[in-house]
């Protein structure tokens, strides 16, 4: 009974992160997989504080239906924060959703029809493919380098396409790591005026900075109305609250909020009151400062174990930030089929073919190190070489060897 | 740029609900208009200790990501829940959803194609035929009586029609306050096996009974496979919370939990967990009693006073629970077009057109007893009783007498 388009989600390469996320919790697996945030930084004793405000002081009001678009103080501070990171909004252009993977959905349900092309990078985030799938809309991958998307290619590629929206993740981008220069960025917004393209910006990690400088993000440079900014409290605070938000004109957030009503009517009252009472104090500051040294430690321990342990062959990106990095083998390498040898050695990873929608980047994998000490990255980095090395030899042995 | 679908959801009826909730907020009106579950009731000792216990003991795993499913324990506890209620399953026939509302959502996308026929009940709860026409389908009124839908009169709308789901509010329909009757539950249940036909069963204000006895849901008849079950804490214990769940057959599951991942990847953890380490104390029976009979309360209060203030040839239903009945006027009158007046006397309910999808019901109006105080309902019906009798009064004079 289930509809054809259910039947083709469901169809679509059953997702490798999905059947690990298991063996991922196992304690004597080093898991380099999914892509978490370290919890032992929650912002525990701040939001437990938080908490009990909410639920002493503001009585059953913070438990009780409310705005569609959400608690409204919240709002005003994310406006503000907004204005921090260079887009100058109020509250009134920001809707707060259930992560930010709801304004992925929101924004495809009532901006994308079947058909639709929409632009991604390739790789990029393997749900929102799935997103978009679920539009019936065709991702076409947009040529990058190590400085993200090319903008200068894209007119062809839209004269070609004609596509309805741009999805990127300008900020150290998952899976690869990679950031869209500094140049690039308005020159993307420009872009986008000039042919009437919807930019959906998605930054989750972009507060995750450990080298560089913090770069404005494309909404800053949008001055037709163009570009939609999401962002989430799930890397900076915690991802159990649920705190996603949209930026756009108020005018392009009535079918968004249409969506919003049929989809859940409201997301957590209690969720996002809490997430306000924490933020408000302004000690997240320190809490992100702290989660920036900590990843940056990881990040380190695991470019030096790489530099220390992969074989000839391989090479992978320096993020300035975030959680993630992207590891390229040579054209043989087959990551998902070396998935269950690296099972067998416990260590694990995201095969690469994942982040795309048609099965390129088997010779890559995304390696996280957000979520593991540095001994235990250097320990899972020799690991992993160990069985890149192997399979560099057994690639020397005659054909017919048993590979 | 927004899509053929989202300019005609835009398109429906401007829901009166969202117009009139600012006006709803006013203290200075008497609103019987929201579907408030009364928040002075709401379990704040209970939640707030539960909320200490989960960010003390359970540490920062509570803000974590976790599975798509939801929280196991809340799940198993739901399991047993249901058992009480008279449906055997298990925890791995649950979902956890954000609010019922997300489960309409979920099953709409999984199940429905465009085109597709869905029966309802007509008045039927307004979100839902939105929801349906977002995945456009179309809804086609199943005929009902004081008892619910009159499952004899199906077969010939089935074979008719052809529909993939019936969706139904078997307790204290919202917005009529009907109940489906005893022997029909069996029969719907048999008929759904027969035709093959989705049961869609929303039973929000089932625990809500304050007169006769618990009748067994739709689902406990269940042997085919063809119910799906929502339940939700949002009146039983609070709304803020965003806790819904779907019972169905485990492999019906498969494409709801894919939309799932697509719609928000999870709900939030951490109120799910609050959710179960309030539950499991065993205390909501005692607050879902004490609610029972407020509401019970405020229902004999505003029938009592409809039948003081109401003029000849108004009628109202007799719901034996929930937060809602329903009031239908002379086929002369138009709820909508007086909602005006009742705004200058300081009184406000629902149109009764809200509540179907053609238009029909323009002198039948639902209000909701759950969210004031018995003295205030008096009053507020009082007001209604007025206006209702200027109507009558205003129709006998002479045409064009300025009505």
């Amino acid at each position: 009974m289930k509809t054809t388009l259910a039947r083709r989600l469901e169809g679509i390469r059953p997702s490798t992160l999905n059947n690990i996320l298991g063996a991922s919790a196992r304690p004597d697996i080093i898991s380099f997989a999914g892509g978490l945030p370290a919890m032992e930084l929650f912002p525990m004793d701040g939001l437990r504080a938080a908490s009990e405000r909410v639920l002493s002081a503001q009585g059953p009001a913070a438990l009780q239906y409310s705005d569609t678009v959400g608690y409204r103080p919240l709002r005003e501070y994310l406006a503000e924060e907004m204005g921090r990171r260079g887009v100058a909004c109020t509250a009134d252009s920001i809707v707060l959703t259930s992560g930010a993977q709801q304004v992925l959905d929101l924004v495809s349900r009532a901006f994308l029809d079947p058909g639709d092309v929409v632009i991604t990078e390739a790789p990029s985030y393997l749900t929102a493919f799935r997103v978009f799938q679920a539009c019936e809309a065709r991702c076409v991958a947009a040529p990058t380098d190590e400085n993200g998307i090319i903008v200068e290619a894209l007119p062809e590629l839209i004269e070609r396409y004609h596509p309805k929206l741009l999805y990127t993740i300008p900020n150290f981008q998952n899976p690869s790591g990679v950031t869209l220069a500094a140049e690039r960025r308005p020159a993307l917004a420009a872009l986008a005026a000039r042919y009437g393209l919807l930019v959906l910006e998605d930054d989750p990690y972009g507060q995750l900075r450990y080298a560089g400088k913090h770069l404005p993000p494309v909404k800053a440079f949008d001055t037709a109305g163009q570009v939609m900014y999401m962002g989430t409290l799930s890397k900076t605070v915690a991802p159990g609250l649920r705190v996603g938000w949209i930026v756009t004109e108020p005018e392009a957030l009535t079918p968004l909020v249409v969506f919003k009503q049929v989809a859940d009517t409201m997301s957590g009252t209690l969720d996002q009151r809490i997430a306000y009472e924490y933020l408000r104090t302004g000690e997240n500051a320190a809490h992100v400062a702290r989660a920036c040294a900590v990843y940056k430690e990881r990040y380190e321990a695991m470019d030096g174990a790489l530099h220390e342990h992969m074989p000839a062959g391989f090479r992978w990106t320096k993020p300035e930030g975030g959680l993630f990095l992207w590891l390229t083998g040579p054209d043989d390498l087959d990551t998902g089929a070396l998935l269950p040898r690296a099972l067998e050695r416990k260590v694990l990873y995201v095969p690469g073919e994942d982040f795309f929608p048609d099965g390129s980047g088997r010779n890559c994998m995304r390696l996280s190190f957000s979520a593991c000490a540095p001994a235990r990255i250097c320990e899972g980095i020799a690991l992993l070489g160990a069985l890149c090395r192997d399979h560099a030899n057994q690639g020397r042995q005659p054909v017919g060897s048993g590979r």
